[in-house]
């Protein structure tokens, strides 16, 4: 299947000739190590999003920046898309090569550059794990805070592409929180600094800007993050209840009371099953929903968190309430979170991740909603996600072998997501828009809205070279898509005719 | 003095006819409230900044979107320049009239839409005071946290516009952290919502963007804020110090133990000696420095992190550490902080306050430097400001009528920011680059980091017509002013003549 570039829709991207661009490759950068057989093309034929295949006509693996650099200007120069890889941990294809472009793998740029405890900050190349980050600044008390479920693997590099979240998030926020500064090399070859140490710094905010571009402004060569002190103690409170919105309204509960909880999260009684069968975390499988509440800080401020939480969670009507008595139980509750999405995969030949963003007040409806959906196309969907944050993950089960069925359950991730932004919610939470979610971009933004975000990548990339096909449609697509444009009440597209 | 716009560096902007543009304002709208006589134009001349002044050609006071619409459309196509503005107590110059354009005061939009509890987010029109959102919210237990000084006066389309900071940013961030949504009306007379009131939106963050970027990118019309609950319990430490370089590192040894304060400011021996004249808050008018550092949080916790503290300044060699016996001293302390600017301003005819932010680690360094460079210019300087955010705002004070004292003044903020950027800082902190700093930003971003700024502001409005001659500078100013570009160790504009 390739389907990443609809030219259809899109526009065909200019013809490369292959031979050619290696061969200028290799003159500019004799040092540059190039992939180019199929075969060892094949490895990097898709993202974690492996539904969506293209082979990549070049691959090249940099180590230095001023390969890259060159490279850019050469590509720039040659009018050559390109699409940056991290680790290729991403869940919505923003890292699918392109048939006709290179792929620009930044692993071997894998150094940490500085830990630095007094100013609370680690310098580290794009190529770093997520974890290694707080691996080395460990020794210091020190951690870096977002940590997306594929954290043991996923670079940082690609989660400021992405802004990824994670089980934290809700306390401690989004990569784009947690970042000072990075530096970037521009399709004109140009290196430049996007943020500062300092608080905040004049201008406009291309760091934020940046930060979730999804690979489209610029690619990410260092990375300089904040890191926080440990908090001294963290307990988990493990919740069952009788129904999903009964524990959808447990979750605004929680928030009402003033809490922030270091992370909130939620599973119904298929993901339930499918961790405890998987991990054996200790999970109560006859309950229809259980919350996860994280609660850390300091030691007496935890103990009396724990226990208005407790109280919050009796009134709302959970059936059993277990603080975790130790830790090896603590990390085997999250273990089985964090293991929730192989453990439904076990479930079904395929499942479909959503990433769906709700406002927490809305998540007893939606949940109710898609329940009813799931009955109306015939296919189990297992509900497991960060609560607090209102970002919901459904996964839709079904077997790509059988006939219609991937269909069935593209279509019934269309309605969850029109749904997610029916409510004043957003069709991505963390995992991005990239490929994926490129046709719900057309329910989401109005053509104004498209506009803006077409002139906002020229500024940083004219000839659209960096990721094209990705993140933000074209209105061509978007009149392709059909899509009724959902929210503000506007009609889809008014001004069409205009472009 | 009209210094707004040096059209020498500039280019000029396009003369406008006033009476022709009044006729046709009056004819599109003829419900819209028109300032126009010399008299009533006198009061808008000048924001918080008021060194710098312009009669503006025309001032509006529109009441309905709907008017600014048609307003900013008719602008745009007849290209006449316009300056949005709040309540005017912004410190940088950011809404200087220009004497070619019209000064567009929201004030009249000063209603509170909704206060959702549940959802803890207030959408709010822009002319709303930012203490009014903490008030309207307190029933509930609520509050908006950034509290810039002036927060009784200023609005909330302003501090969007300035992303404005304060005491409790520390610990609760920037504006730019507290929104979920901005509706904006840009030049073309569009309406558009930047961020929703889920978690994070796909596609680029507008609303990051956006935030900060004074007035150049299209006007405030709505502003949906997050609410946080109020804490439980607030503290406050006062101790005095023999040296500010001695409470400079103090306050690096407090953010080290893993405590986030509040609230962690400091004064030096004439700031503190001014506000003890004023307003009678206890403060120790021998100390060389002060530290005043609130704990908020629920109790246990509060009481805990006080004497985690007071461990912390006594070793840092406090030689006194007083907790406020009570809120009425908890309140003063903090009245005697909140009122240094004027306090201070009762000492000499004029002062000059500054705004720039550095590593929190190199506050000792530039403390002493700035004492250095007092005595070189012969200007006293005084220091109080945003310690834990590395936020600092010396205040240069002067004599106007005494020939040559401004200009030394100019000279001498001038030094101390670049200062601030040559040790990894920023030129501004909280008060924006407005007309004030806007040859500094020079010294801050190289040619290629200017060019891209101004692509992203054509990306939004190509005619230039939003706020022109603020925040952002062109590369010819930058080349006239002669600004040693510091950071990244790179000339100055080496690629001017690409340009």
């Amino acid at each position: 299947m390739n389907i990443l570039y609809d030219e259809r829709v899109d526009g065909a991207l200019p013809k490369v000739d292959k031979q050619a661009l290696l061969t200028e490759l290799r003159r500019q950068l004799p040092d540059l190590d190039i992939l180019h057989s199929a075969e060892d093309l094949k490895p990097y034929e898709c993202d974690g999003l492996s539904a969506y295949r293209t082979t990549p006509m070049l691959v090249v693996l940099p180590r230095q920046i001023e390969q890259v650099e060159t490279l850019l200007k050469l590509c720039n120069r040659l009018k050559v898309p390109v699409v940056a890889r991290g680790a290729g941990t991403g869940l919505s294809g923003g890292a699918l090569p392109l048939e006709q472009g290179i792929l620009l793998v930044m692993a071997r740029f894998n150094r940490i550059r500085e830990i630095d405890p007094a100013g609370r900050c680690a310098r580290v190349q794009p190529g770093v794990r997520n974890l290694a980050i707080s691996q080395a600044a460990a020794p210091h008390d020190l951690y870096y805070a977002p940590d997306p479920s594929s954290q043991i693997a996923c670079s940082i590099g690609g989660n400021v592409a992405e802004n990824a979240g994670g089980v934290h998030c809700l306390k401690y926020g989004l990569t784009v929180h947690n970042l000072l500064a990075v530096e970037i090399v521009t399709i004109e070859g140009e290196r430049m600094t996007l943020g500062s140490d300092a608080l905040d710094s004049p201008g406009f905010d291309l760091l934020a800007l940046f930060t979730g571009s999804e690979g489209m402004l610029g690619v990410v060569v260092e990375v300089t993050v904040k890191l926080l002190p440990k908090p001294q103690v963290a307990k988990v409170l493990l919740a069952s209840f009788a129904s999903v919105e009964a524990a959808g309204r447990a979750v605004g509960d929680i928030i009402a009371e003033g809490i922030i909880p270091g992370g909130l999260e939620m599973m119904d009684n298929l993901a339930i099953r499918a961790a405890e069968d998987f991990i054996h975390a200790g999970y109560p499988v006859d309950a229809e929903a259980i919350l996860l509440c994280e609660l850390d800080g300091v030691e007496a401020d935890v103990h009396a968190d724990c226990d208005r939480v407790r109280a919050v969670l009796e009134r709302a009507g959970a059936s059993e309430v277990r603080l975790a008595r130790d830790e090896a139980e603590r990390v085997r509750f999250w273990a089985g979170r964090k293991n929730a999405f192989p453990a439904v995969g076990r479930l079904s030949p395929d499942y479909y991740c959503m990433d769906g963003t709700i406002p927490r007040r809305e998540l007893p409806g939606v949940l109710q909603r898609i329940g009813e959906l799931s009955g109306e196309f015939d296919l189990r969907v297992a509900n497991v996600f960060h609560a607090g944050d209102g970002n919901m993950h459904p996964l839709i089960l079904f077997d790509a072998n059988q006939p219609g069925e991937l269909e069935r359950a593209e279509e019934l991730g269309g309605k969850i997501l029109e749904l997610c932004v029916a409510v004043g919610g957003s069709i991505t939470g963390e995992h991005g828009v990239g490929r994926e979610k490129i046709n719900q971009m057309c329910s989401q933004f109005n053509s104004d809205e498209l506009t803006l975000f077409h002139a906002v990548k020229a500024a940083f990339d004219p000839e659209r070279l960096l990721n094209p096909g990705k993140n933000i449609p074209t209105l061509h697509r978007c009149a392709e898509f059909g899509a009724m444009h959902i929210h503000a009440g506007q009609l889809p597209f008014p001004e069409l005719e205009r472009f």
